[in-house]
């Protein structure tokens, strides 16, 4: 298959404590709490009004330290392999980030929105924002695979903290 | 701010009955039950083992027609205007699409995934496949801003087909 390049221009930047590849935590229950601040290109500001109404958000931004992939992933709480797919991964053929993070603080004069929940490098390029509607979402009936066995150990991490 | 270029390449054709803008069901009742298929490139297929056992998936797309943005949105089910980062208009800076499909059925050896709930564009390319997880998310507790007044109009019309 043949596809043209896609190129994308960043939005902004995302500040949080994680300075390098190796503090990131892959776990989802690391992130809980820590708090970071999304920097939007003050040109895009506009982009940002009657979001103080919303508590969480989708961030679709560039793992920028990220220079290969592996098709095959032994994720942290497992002991085998899986397709990358099935995975929250960052080695991805695009390495595209998708966190849900809560809201503290929308500073729409300074185009900034202070968030909770961070589990990105800081300085990661922002690539989107989209709004958090769990009501169009499944919750029940739903299938989750190999992560199924795994549920029980990762919640209980997350609520430990 | 200055920021680099980020180039990707895609890893599949979404396809879909939706062949022209025009089309393109913007309401979230509007793709439901719609079928597509994601054509993987086959040198991604390895990523796919163990999908089967997953319900549901996040689909990460590129938007392929879109080409210009608007920082203040009326959505079709509100009559006023706002930031277009509590909606989910198509037409933003990086036109990336984030749709949550269910999977019909994954045909490994084709590389290929059936799918259902489809809303883009049929060869819309696609950039990425995330594993749907809601025990990690939040469902009570949300605030959704000015979808609030607009949701049971929403879910009625889900709910109506």
């Amino acid at each position: 298959m043949e596809f043209e390049p896609i190129l994308y221009h960043p939005i902004g930047l995302i500040r949080t404590p994680f300075k390098g590849q190796a503090r990131v935590p892959f776990q989802p229950w690391m992130g809980k709490d820590i708090e970071g601040v999304i920097e939007l290109d003050p040109k895009f500001k506009d982009g940002l009004k009657d979001l103080e109404g919303f508590s969480h958000i989708y961030v679709i931004f560039h793992m920028h330290l990220i220079k290969d992939y592996s098709l095959m992933v032994t994720p942290a709480w497992d002991s085998k392999e899986h397709g990358l797919f099935t995975t929250r991964s960052p080695r991805r053929p695009n390495p595209i980030g998708l966190s849900l993070v809560r809201i503290k603080r929308v500073i729409f004069d300074e185009a900034k929105i202070e968030i909770l929940d961070v589990d990105m490098i800081d300085k990661s390029p922002l690539l989107d924002i989209k709004p958090y509607l769990p009501f169009f979402n499944p919750f029940e009936d739903v299938r989750v695979g190999w992560f199924e066995h795994c549920k029980d150990k990762i919640l209980k991490k997350m609520f430990e903290k």
